[in-house]
């Protein structure tokens, strides 16, 4: 039986798809931080991405792929953040009603950007559940479609597009590294950049505090998610039958990173390389700092996943 | 008689002499910043310049400007901060000893940097005249080179290689604009700017609490900065003989910016550029958001002046 997943062809459907609409964001580098690892990073910078992190890509490419009848009758979705942003503003842009369901408990930062982009909200309690019953009424409204923020063929083929150009302008790297939260973005890199080069090696970054990914790997089955605890706000969520099975298909390594190190971590790009990252894209690069074995001297190519934080709640100390 | 002024030229000469050792640093815009002024805003990132400032520029131009023997018993400046680490950090990248003297209220992130390039800091009480004394005891001392921040006719070319880089990306712009304090950056835009084409109009944003430019112009006499009170560091000093004589010939208007308008011009730029800018940065734009006029569908070449913040003091609020 063949089973349809997706490839590194889809990932380039997609980026013909996007790429008229997308930023195609900057490759930056650090001298002090690469001497202090002693490797040479390559950071992707999808703070600078539309709606201010890397999910523009999957929800412009899932938007694309709708007909005009569902366009008409609008996008919807759940997502304490990003997702929801990303789809917002990919939906003001083509002229699209959207429908997006946020936990209370999101960040002020991200609930005003939806707002912006003109999207009705709908609150409601922060778990999967609420989540989920919340998004059924809400679809059964208004009949839009749900546009899920990874457990979707197109979304994942859109995350990958950032791998796609980090590898078209850093072709020789020796590892690529995202964070892994639910999965989508993982799964496009993993998917992207195993299909230029099976040499590459592809690591991930997960907070210690929510490490079901880390487990699923370790176990070979699919963990979910239970009470997780992390300031990266993107990562808490759990990984989905389709993100797993690309992520067991192509990852090599989730490596942990604990609290201090993703502050560590975020405060390093942040004085360094003078550059807004959220907690989520730290945790790669504090993964490495807490686990220092494995890279040294090597090419690493790092996705920045975002750059949307609230300036009044900084982790930040004298 | 024929004045000696620096002259586009120079400014050429600066950055055909500095080039391989500086970055040329991206030009950014924000489509939402350019609808909320409705002007389309060119953004100079010398927050990215080596040593996070522009001074860099003017710092190295001065040492490539030195004999060997001079070199070799080093160099000196005092400054408060962002000149003290370009010139910490242009001496160690050509092997030459470097002797600052700080005034003991500079910010920590810019002690630190200093520090971290290897110079050796003298701290001083934070007046103009403790640091000339202190300085001329270090000169006596060590036998060094004393390197203005800005009453040199080479710093003031090596710091308009800013503008120089801006206009040759985006050579139509209708205005040019930087942030003022001794004037050194201001004077070396208005030079380049001026000389590259007298059509373009050349304006500063300068702290209400440090107005010491705009009263100089408004007198045509040079009137020291007294008690001078601004969160933006770098603005501090007056201008000198020579750099009032650059910008009463070059500047066309200085606008004034209140703290509240530099904070809200900061918090604009990190929140939707995702970049790190001092509050000095932060003044030119935040003159323009004070002072809505003259400029509406105007072109704007803005020079973001440099990034050193400590991120544990931050003025932002909920």
């Amino acid at each position: 039986m063949t089973v349809n997943r997706p490839t590194i062809d889809h990932v380039r459907g997609a980026h013909a798809r996007i790429r008229k609409y997308i930023h195609q964001t900057p490759v930056m580098s650090s001298e002090l931080i690469n001497r202090e690892l002693d490797a040479s990073l390559f950071f992707k910078c999808e703070n600078f991405q539309k709606a201010g992190a890397f999910k523009f890509r999957g929800a412009s490419n899932a938007l694309l792929n709708l007909s005009s009848d569902e366009l008409a009758r609008g996008v919807g979705t759940h997502s304490s953040g990003n997702h929801a942003g990303a789809l917002a503003k990919a939906a003001a842009l083509l002229n699209v009603p959207a429908f997006i369901v946020m936990p209370d408990n999101s960040r002020a930062v991200k609930k005003k950007a939806v707002a912006n982009y003109g999207a009705s909200i709908t609150y409601c309690e922060p778990t999967l559940q609420a989540r989920e019953d919340t998004m059924e009424r809400v679809q059964h409204e208004t009949g839009c479609t749900f546009i899920h923020p990874y457990d979707r063929f197109d979304i994942i083929a859109g995350q990958g597009t950032a791998a796609l150009e980090l590898l078209s302008e850093v072709p020789d790297l020796d590892i690529v590294m995202a964070p892994v939260g639910g999965g989508g973005l993982l799964s496009g890199t993993a998917i992207y950049t195993k299909g230029f080069s099976q040499s590459i090696q592809v690591w991930a970054g997960e907070p210690t505090g929510a490490c079901d990914a880390w487990e699923s790997m370790k176990t070979g089955q699919l963990v979910p998610s239970v009470n997780p605890q992390t300031m990266a706000d993107g990562l808490l969520t759990s990984l989905s039958d389709m993100t797993f099975q690309a992520i067991s298909d192509h990852v090599d390594k989730i490596l942990l990173c604990d609290e201090d190190n993703i502050v560590k971590a975020m405060q390093l790009i942040w004085e360094r390389m003078k550059i807004i990252i959220e907690p989520s894209s730290a945790v790669p690069l504090g993964a490495l700092m807490q686990n220092p074995a494995g890279y040294k001297s090597k090419k690493i190519g790092i996705i920045l996943s975002g750059g949307n934080v609230d300036l009044a709640e900084l982790p930040f100390t004298p």
